[in-house]
């Protein structure tokens, strides 16, 4: 019989098609991992092309050189330039696409994936997100911020130098609005945060965590809309991820760095998306939110259920995906 | 300067990014159309196969030979067999998986795609539609009905021949329950049916119209989430699809005809989705919900943005999209 789940957080419902079930090993890509060059003169992150893009926003140096940078998008989709304005008429129903929209070089070297990083290397990654997201929370027409990462073609990127994206919104959009919404109804009927309960449950539950340090855990969500799919929570509560401070930050780094090791290792450098959900940034001090990491594998594709629904159905169970990722050695 | 838009009817946000503009005929596919056989011995739809699925629920036939079938899927997403039973406890929501899922076999011509069959045949598919959609809506355990085509490898089936796929499901998507809130609290402040609205005010605009006859308008969305996404609505308000009556039938099998046919020429044979979308099923004469059918082509790729934000970045503009099918000759 399959069985319908639901997301404690987000209300989310998936299918888990025991009918149709597939076992994680099945997800081991079959692909022999072609050789990416170390450096490609063509690559606009590469070093030496960074006259391609707008000027660094941020950069950390080892020396001269410069070991990660975030810059404006050479084709961003808002544009920094000008005021938030709301036009209403009809059925034109608008407003300027301002906006940030900045890129992430997480390294210099072409081929240096996360997986092959080390931990200093990321917590560079680390630093980067949170000091972005801290200078651009200060914008006044911002209101989300959006920090996410696209690896692999399936993942809609066609850039294999590692780089991650910032894209800084004047609005709130729907989805979280809901998940706000879902989490001060929660937090209204339980007083409690919704995420901290539900860490709290996997935890004491175990099947569906991967890992767990000082200050993070990360596991297999129950209601898992795909194979793999992973949330990494921060332990200690806080609704933006510009709240975190220096032992969490390298907490964090070691925390990625295992999960996509043992990601890339166990299913063969799968295409991925990772992105950091935080509350809007107007939000500040609240007791029924808390940022995330989102780790979805991007092993299936949507469809018109999907589509028409909104809900997934996941040929995996959660519990068997975690204890596959337990298992990979790294 | 980018634009942001609304959707009036979801209230959903997209991007409208003119930076990275792309034109109609940039989405023309490269690839030479394969040579797809009438007929496929290994096809579990293909006339020969019927054993390989379960006995149809639903047949056309011309003679003795069905000419459409809508089997239960082999297999199912959710189980025919039980009741609904809701299990809360901490992390651990679920409800068994109970619920209907058929193939609507649309032809049994391995290669007849909706842009060649005749408007008789098309027909025949809507038919299939009111008929399995009026049917599963009588079950006492099924809440919501979704109705979906996938067309092509991108829109997530690697089954060639023609077929349609409906899905009864035991509870109301998150999705569903939004939509239907947001037209509700129009209703509210309007007093109309925002769907009706939204129709009335493409074909007095008539810039992103395709096409329009007695009983439907197809156009591509003000606030379209990608390239030629598009809408399909009955002129005459309805909630449920099961309420379409004959002459409807007829307009609505010439406006798949025409708009897919378009769709197939225009831009050689694109991946698609095409949903259903309606009331739940406990529904009946609401004034503030209108279904419609949505066709998405699978034209660009979603990526960590999308999954963060639930909006979308469409580098086409819809009045371009709907000029270029309005101009294809079919």
């Amino acid at each position: 019989m399959p069985e319908i789940r639901q997301n404690m957080a987000t209300k989310e419902w998936v299918i888990i098609a025991t009918e149709r079930a597939k076992r994680p090993k099945d997800f081991v890509g079959k692909k022999a991992e072609e050789t990416i060059p170390e450096f490609d003169e063509k690559c606009p992150f590469c070093p030496g092309n960074e006259k391609l893009a707008p000027p660094a926003t941020f950069e950390i140096k080892d020396g001269d050189k410069w070991i990660l940078r975030s810059v404006p998008n050479k084709f961003p989709a808002l544009s920094p330039e000008g005021g938030r304005s709301r036009k209403f008429d009809g059925i034109h129903r608008s407003m300027n696409g301002v906006g940030i929209h900045e890129v992430i070089v997480e390294t210099p070297i072409h081929n240096k994936f996360i997986a092959f990083m080390t931990e200093g290397d990321v917590f560079n990654i680390v630093q980067a997100y949170k000091t972005r997201y801290t200078e651009l929370q200060k914008d006044e027409r911002v209101e989300h911020i959006i920090i996410f990462k696209n690896h692999g073609a399936a993942a809609g990127t066609s850039l294999i130098h590692p780089h991650s994206q910032v894209i800084a919104l004047p609005l709130v959009p729907q989805m979280v609005r809901e998940r706000v919404r879902e989490s001060m109804s929660y937090y209204d009927d339980n007083g409690t945060c919704v995420y901290c309960e539900m860490m709290n449950l996997e935890l004491k539950e175990k099947t569906r965590v991967i890992l767990e340090n000082d200050s993070f855990v990360a596991f297999c969500p129950y209601a898992s809309f795909g194979p793999f799919h992973m949330w990494i929570l921060p332990k200690r509560h806080m609704g933006q991820f510009s709240e975190i401070n220096e032992v969490e930050m390298k907490d964090l780094a070691r925390t990625l760095k295992i999960v996509l090791t043992k990601l890339h290792i166990g299913l063969n450098n799968p295409d991925y998306n990772l992105v950091v959900r935080c509350l809007p940034t107007d939000y500040h001090k609240t007791d029924f939110f808390h940022w995330y990491i989102a780790i979805v594998p991007r092993l299936t594709k949507s469809a018109g259920f999907e589509l028409g629904t909104g809900m997934f159905i996941n040929v995996t169970l959660p519990e068997e995906n975690a204890e596959f990722l337990r298992n990979v050695a790294i």
